[in-house]
């Protein structure tokens, strides 16, 4: 199962894919970060992020995609245009066909970790750990994007990805034969 | 100048449609509801509002689109959804290379009825009003939507729509005619 990990931004939104197999395993896909330019208008910022994750997509055709769950709460100041990319990785994979997760930082944290409080600097270091990487992955962006992905394969079903039932019947509707 | 007001929501999402000309004439054109329903995954009710939006776009062909600001510190229960719908009609403009503005609630309440507090009632009597309309529209999103439409034809101005000179420069590479 390719788990593609998105997390969330407007100026930098990471993405991390893995492949996972049996008995926890995972192994290293791709990562990296797609930007818009602060100085657009916010609609065409929108527009770049989009653009940008459909390649990510289209180049590693992953099964589900997890993405990073937001709250309101956090950050009043960014969580708009963060919920907004949020958005737009959902109707992204709805259009696709693609299974989706959700996950809260927290439990991020706690399946990479083992502890829900952990701070960037060791998420970023289990997670090379994790699928032994040489170098830590950056920015922080990005490696909270592998490990969304990384909690996704661990959290869920490795043979049915966090599909809910209704998920599974509209997949199927859509006639897409992936699994 | 035609423009398309869009008052993003999860469960409805509100449009209303005018064609704006010479001295703050405003004409009706087309008002309504697209909704998702709350049994559905995020992700499918998101992009069954897309789906639903393209059409009212394609149907309408808006030369400018303007979509109500949305703030984190108000109902942070629902925000999130009406921030990613939100999202979902920003990109649906920058895509088809539509002008975009987005204007606060108190901002489309002061321009339709002369007082940013006025509620509900007062905006839906006086959109009828204003448009003409037999009948006051429903629901209220539906009005709100109008409210937007009008409040963009008459800030901003009749022959520029509310492109910033970046939105124009956009709109031009992408060699979109419409002005």
């Amino acid at each position: 199962m390719r788990v593609l990990g998105i997390d969330p931004g407007l100026t930098r939104c990471g993405f991390g894919v893995i492949e996972a197999g049996v008995a926890r395993s995972v192994a290293f896909v791709d990562v990296g970060v797609v930007r818009s330019d602060a100085g657009l208008p916010l609609e065409q910022r929108l527009l770049t992020i989009r653009n940008q994750l459909v390649g990510v997509v289209d180049r590693t055709a992953p099964d589900v995609i997890a993405i990073e769950r937001v709250f309101a709460q956090h950050n009043v100041r960014s969580v708009m245009g963060t919920a907004q990319v949020a958005g737009i990785a959902l109707v992204l994979a709805a259009e696709r066909g693609i299974a989706v997760a959700l996950h809260t930082p927290s439990e991020v944290k706690a399946a990479v970790t083992g502890y829900g409080r952990a701070d960037k600097r060791q998420v970023t270091a289990m997670v090379a750990s994790i699928l032994g990487l040489a170098e830590l992955p950056k920015p922080a962006d990005a490696a909270d994007a592998l490990a969304l992905a990384i909690c996704h394969a661990w959290r869920g079903s490795v043979v049915d990805g966090a599909e809910t039932p209704a998920q599974r019947a509209w997949r199927q509707a859509l006639g897409n034969g992936r699994s």
